[in-house]
């Protein structure tokens, strides 16, 4: 298949190496490269890039390594809250879900809505019953936990209590995940799926769901999908100002990613990154943190994933 | 004050002149002029934008005749579920609330957000509990609903029944209401508060709440609100594509303007309308639809007030 290509990242918030386990960080990088595969098997037997992204999401949130679905953040109630999103660049058809709270995969609900509903954005109780009446696979919000998002909201409410400034670890604040692809008719398509951040405020949504704030995807010009701190991404209007520098400024992909990463987002003092990629040539990755979970598929077919700055090459997909 | 400006829209949504009232009508022009009046009175005593929109917007909440606060549409389930946000285009700066269901004036959730939230979009009840701690006024939700918008969700629901195609009138689908200002200072800022509309699906979120959807404002470049079928708002980002047109393609806010109402929203056939206003010079409101409810005060103090084609010209403010 000619032109395909598969980007994804799994949040800008690694642990420095010294703090990951071998066994944790292997694991996270096999998960990276079979979500990849996922979306992969779908491009090259021609299916779509809407499809793709899909698949490639699904495979994210299942893993606990990454926060979204199967492993999200909790919110400081300990509850989980997820949003997702997802956009067809051939027609701008989007759709995206904020705080459902039972719907196992998000970005299946999200892709629901985009199929089926009068909305773009549907939220909360109404979010999930929609879901689930189009037959979305539902679980008990049980599902989402783990060991170590419970830990890690204990030490931070315990830390609060003691009146000591704790930041969050990047780890914990950006641990959203998101694919971007383009398939063999040149569509392209983004996705993105969250927990947010641990012991976030109830009823905080952030730009996940947001179309033109973390995900974004139009045929010719790019699709992206965004991870860090979501307010700042909402206020700068980040994935449709990729597509805007590109569309109206003339910029190119890589010009126009590394100036929304290095300047407009760092200048907010946040950590910033995100997956993008152009009407042709193979996906681009930049971040501003310590690291970034990601990986791609080349138009070649070569694939890549990565923690940290080192490169890891998995060869053929 | 040299260069102070506002604008504000009640929504695209008249209804035919001959279906209303001399009274309704005389009396929505009436409620927009004191709309006019509450922003200017803080504009022309060296006020902010941001409290010029937020005041604005309080005045067209409180009035029957306009689709937010006070004579909301209604859900599906004759409940309200209110939006609306608000941003300043000197630090880009906002808050936005969906889904509120007890806050007097919406538009003031918004701005407690952007004063005091570390979110940026809060949601349900835990934005109506957020609103509340800080102190906002709050209301039972009866105070919402009018008579006017029970008849036409009965209407709307007692047809739909029939199998009868119902088309809801402009006038129920687009009633959002918002607000442009520029202040003696050059600052930027716009406001847009909403119902959304009659019989909407529980736990839509349109693009009223959403940054760079439904609202926006960037000193130096533009700012706007926006009313029409949301889902097409966000879907095209359509507040921040303002900006992006002028900021990178150097186009003229009144080009930008008419491309994204005439050309840009009109190809997926919707009604579609907004305010702008630029860093210099005075409002401009276009509309694709028979009417938009709509005023402005120019740099010189003139205002003017609208509802369909004919402008009514009602001398200094």
């Amino acid at each position: 298949m000619a032109g395909i290509a598969l980007g994804l990242h799994g949040g800008c918030g690694t642990l420095e190496r010294s703090l990951q386990s071998e066994a944790d960080w292997a694991e996270s990088r096999e998960h990276i490269a079979l979500a990849l595969r996922a979306g992969w098997k779908i491009l090259s037997s021609g299916g779509t890039a809407l499809d793709a992204v899909q698949a490639t999401v699904v495979m994210m949130e299942d893993s606990p390594h990454f926060n979204a679905g199967h492993g999200a953040a909790l919110t400081a109630r300990a509850e989980h809250e997820l949003d997702a999103a997802i956009m067809d660049g051939n027609n701008l058809a989007a759709g995206a879900v904020c705080m459902v709270r039972r719907v196992r995969n998000p970005i299946e609900a999200a892709r629901a809505v985009l199929d089926g509903a009068t909305a773009v954005l549907l939220a909360g109780d109404a979010a999930d019953e929609f879901a689930a009446s189009v037959g979305v696979s539902m679980v008990d919000p049980s599902y989402f936990t783990t060991q170590r998002r419970i830990d890690a909201l204990l030490l931070l409410q315990q830390l609060a209590q003691t009146g000591a400034f704790v930041p969050a670890t990047e780890a914990e604040k950006h641990g959203t995940v998101g694919a971007v692809a383009r398939d063999a008719n040149g569509h392209l398509a983004a996705a993105t799926s969250t927990g947010g951040f641990n012991n976030k405020p109830p009823g905080r949504i952030g730009d996940s769901p947001i179309i033109g704030a973390g995900t974004y995807a139009h045929d010719g010009i790019c699709a992206v999908s965004c991870t860090g701190q979501g307010e700042i991404f909402i206020r700068r209007v980040a994935a449709y100002d990729l597509a805007a520098r590109m569309q109206y400024g003339g910029q190119s992909l890589q010009d126009a990613a590394n100036t929304l990463v290095f300047d407009t987002l760092a200048s907010h003092k946040i950590g910033a990154g995100m997956v993008t990629l152009g009407a042709t040539g193979n996906p681009f990755a930049p971040y501003n943190t310590l690291g970034m979970y990601r990986g791609w598929i080349t138009t070649e077919g070569d694939m890549t994933v990565a923690t940290h700055a080192e490169l890891h090459n998995i060869g053929k997909a």
